[in-house]
């Protein structure tokens, strides 16, 4: 019984991991249709979000069941609790990728972004997927090594932001429609969002392996830079 | 120890309660700042919101500290993985209430909000206010007939959101400069996801009294509105 309890604790971790690579397949598809105005892309990133949230539904219940049948003390607990927060995390964070695509869609058959913008937000979507894949390795490893890169890319994120941001403001009126600035606005956001996320997911980790309190645990977010 | 354990539950309510308080005067004061153009009140909203993280990261404690002490089982249970829940909410919603009085202040000595959309926002506003209050009634009495409300509020920020989101993408491009439609497209998510998570709260509630399964709880989002 200690064994299966032992294997139930694993399983947990494959399964935070698991939904951390249905997000990466969200975000990059995300991007790709975004960029390339791939409709026929949007609509599968958007209709496969759902199974990402129940993925999520199953993994809290299996968290919860846990918690109910084994009573669980320290570690266990930390990792229960610190699961439940992840994988909510990881399911906002495929939203996110969902409304890029959404945008994609409403935008088609124009591209939500125009030209000048491209690489920068190829660049964000980059930042994104590798601050989720090292959170991700954080999240299998405990290496707290990793997380450094997470914020590292998180603060990037904010930077392009608001030079995006910036650009936009101090453009003449003319060189976008309201509807493009509308987008940008929202796409720059949400990207900067998932770096958010990431973070907050290696400071669960990081609570995780210390025992320290949740202080300055957060969500990732930088007050100063929404 | 039994009267003891059973206080402290009821103590996680109460501060459930106070943090919704919270967020409400923090709601109340960002719009009234940007609204007005009142400096002063954006700046304290801004300064205050740190003192809701650390209500959040104390009671989170608390309810950790009852889940490793207790080994509650059932409705404590739920009850505490709820409070994760709601705490992190609850903080996300003051997190949102300050990036609104941001907004005020970077726009400061200008006004972020365009004359015409004066009485949308204010209305968004209020719809926050009283989306946010019921959820608050809810967590105290546990009675989910007041659920209904929050959705209600929910739907009708989503919509003032397309409204808006529409109005400023079919006018003419001189109505407004750049700068200002990044603000209101920012503004509008940020009252519009406040509404999200009063749902998300009140969703908890749900699951806590009547023990179903999370299936569908999300965090209020729906795809399709963004």
């Amino acid at each position: 019984m200690r064994e299966a309890y032992q294997s139930d604790l694993r399983h947990i971790v494959d399964d935070l991991v698991d939904m951390a690579e249905m997000v990466g397949t969200a975000l990059e598809g995300a991007t790709t249709a975004l960029l390339e105005g791939d409709l026929a892309l949007a609509e599968r990133v958007v209709t496969a979000d759902p199974h990402l949230d129940a993925r999520q539904v199953e993994l809290d219940a299996k968290a919860v069941e846990l918690l109910a049948r084994q009573s669980p003390v320290a570690t266990d607990l930390r990792l229960l609790v610190a699961t439940l927060r992840m994988s909510s995390s990881l399911e906002r964070m495929g939203d996110l990728a969902a409304h890029v695509a959404l945008i994609a869609r409403r935008a088609h058959p124009e591209l939500a972004v125009p030209t000048e913008h491209r690489d920068q937000i190829a660049r964000m979507s980059v930042l994104g997927s590798a601050a989720l894949q090292a959170a991700s390795e954080v999240i299998e490893s405990r290496d707290l090594a990793l997380a450094a890169q997470v914020e590292k890319r998180d603060d990037e994120l904010d930077e392009l932001m608001l030079t995006i941001s910036r650009e936009i403001s101090g453009s003449d009126e003319d060189t976008y429609t309201n509807a493009q600035v509308i987008d940008l606005t929202l796409l720059i956001r949400f990207y900067e969002r998932i770096g958010d996320h990431a973070v907050s997911l290696v400071r669960r980790i990081g609570f995780l392996v210390t025992g320290d309190s949740l202080d300055a645990l957060g969500d990732g977010v930088d007050v100063q830079v929404f």
